[in-house]
């Protein structure tokens, strides 16, 4: 049986049992009822994911998977294609955003070369980013699938080893992404999966202008014309109009699922990951936590697909790298504290409501 | 001249030169332009409170001001009056949801007695509270002032002391408050100022259902009947309608204006005491960060009204004590970690966007 086929037998659900004890910890807390709002609910969230009622969130750690696009070539990013490893360099260096938000929430970074098309030899042979490159960058998706088959799994099966092995250190892990053009297949994956029209999902990317929009649009119709995934299939979508980062980032999230393991995904594309290990697996949905809504407009509409109401977060933000992630890490920390510190009315000795 | 007086005369703008230099950088940083969105609209604002390209953010603290209301004869609250008592206690024991959130920020609390309807001298002695005692509990606003205006004046100067108290230590000061009822005063302000009418404004506090609200509402067009406060005198207002804690939350504020501190303005309460301080002084709205947008419906216009578009949380909480503000602490320092952290272009050696 494959790592992906094992991964996936081993997600379960929320534990309803820890949810339902920290529920009735949370209404007895002195403080009027639910009064903190959705960081109560995600403190059952927490207790559901890690069965525990004191879960642990104090180890975090971001994932930032990196990944070139031969969509590229057809001008739909503002960026030209060897910032990818310029960013990754910055991203070794410390000096990126992600590095900025990470220190600020203790989170440590780990920066993965899932298919940047140069050669960054050097930097995993001194341990400063995780190898895992299946490829030079993907195919051009407006003329044929970014993959094969074959390499969409082994970018799932590289997330998945990555969230294995980090799942002993840490307790929360945060989905980031590096790839300039990856706003398009992130759309492209969005289209397919959640059935919404691409005109209603493309946004600017890193700030494409009204023309290069219309041009993003048109290149988008196309992929999904040339290609056309099967929109039941996972894996299939990842290698029509995927990304090498973006199979990384799911398998990311399905590793942590099966390690009940709190995943805290960024922003669009790490949600078209996302997206990707939900076809997969369903249930990777207990495990997700919404960091942020992202300024691309095709994310509440992927979000609102896995069926989450609305993120953390709603900073106009559209970095990624893992920025969202990050910043929500204090979020999950103040919601534990929620569930540990807060005296309910007896323990603090104060009357409760009228009747 | 009065301390009031002079606290006024030492407040100015932020300084434009800053913003202006914090904005020249953050144009250039290695990101898509403007991406982390409203925190880098939050660093120009430090940059600008602070006059400092690093401006300080790490010594935080919280003050929570407590009082108890007349009003409360009324059933606008589904609490009874002990509990003001009774909650101060529990943030003197640590077990308050502001205690988790300070602690998960890395802030201090301070919990000051401005007029809880107890004797808390005890705890005002061994120093664990701060004693700025101006009355037993306002009286009742529905049958005529809340106090003179000599208290009115003496609740505010309060907040301006302890906020030029903890001005050397502390480099970021949140607002918060505990006082059964406090949603009714705050609702008055809010109606009187804002201009907009009680029905819209009042919310369920701490868990009002339909008919309560119907008699809050009922209350609140009595109290402003009753009252008729000269909304263009921000004393008068918090005399006639207003609340011990509320005034001291206003004094806090024109303390840290005055000081030159970025003020973390937490809740409904709290934003109600903004307002008068607003109302008193428009130029404090330099040095107020809104740090979330609370349950009670009023809380939006409130903001609206002093010209802030949205705050940085919106988590359905409700619970004041300042919890929303100790939450966005770190989301200061995040917004500063964008000025002094991350990499520019040219920095990173990284290629820009195309033209």
């Amino acid at each position: 049986m494959s790592l992906l086929d094992r991964t996936v037998q081993r997600i379960f659900p929320q534990d309803s049992e820890a949810r339902d004890k920290a529920k009735a910890r949370l209404d007895q807390l002195a403080i009027p009822h639910w009064a903190l709002g959705d960081l109560m609910d995600l403190a059952m969230d927490l207790a559901g994911i890690s069965r525990s009622m004191t879960p642990p969130v104090a180890r975090k750690a971001v994932v930032t998977m990196a990944g070139d696009h031969g969509v590229v070539d057809e001008g739909v990013s503002k960026f030209p294609r060897e910032v990818t490893p310029q960013m990754v360099h910055n991203f070794v260096n410390g000096g990126a955003g992600i590095n900025a938000f990470a220190r600020q929430a203790g989170a440590e970074v780990f920066v993965v070369d899932m298919g940047v098309a140069a050669d960054l030899g050097e930097l995993a042979k001194a341990g400063k980013i995780i190898n895992k490159k299946v490829g030079l960058g993907t195919d051009n998706i407006a003329r044929g699938p970014a993959m094969s088959l074959a390499m969409a799994q082994r970018s799932v099966e590289s997330g998945i080893d990555i969230a294995n092995d980090l799942a002993d250190r840490f307790d929360v892990i945060g989905t980031g992404d590096m790839g300039i053009g990856n706003t398009t297949p992130s759309t492209a994956i969005a289209a397919v999966l959640t059935g919404k029209g691409v005109a209603e999902l493309t946004g600017r990317g890193t700030g494409l202008d009204d023309a290069q929009l219309h041009h993003k649009i048109a290149v988008l119709k196309q992929i999904l014309d040339v290609n056309r995934p099967d929109r039941k299939n996972g894996l299939d979508v990842l290698a029509k109009v995927g990304g090498f980062e973006i199979g990384g980032i799911a398998g990311l999230i399905l590793g942590c699922a099966a390690n009940q393991k709190p995943v805290v995904v960024d922003g669009f594309i790490s949600t078209a990951g996302a997206l990707i290990a939900y076809t997969i697996e369903p249930f990777v949905r207990d495990y997700i936590i919404c960091s942020h809504r992202s300024m691309e407009p095709g994310h509440t509409a992927m979000q609102q697909y896995m069926g989450f109401k609305k993120p953390l977060l709603d900073l106009n933000m559209r970095l990624g790298e893992g920025t969202g992630g990050a910043l929500a890490m204090n979020l999950l920390e103040a919601a534990v504290a929620i569930l540990t510190e807060i005296a309910t009315f007896e323990e603090a000795a104060v009357a409760g409501a009228n009747a």
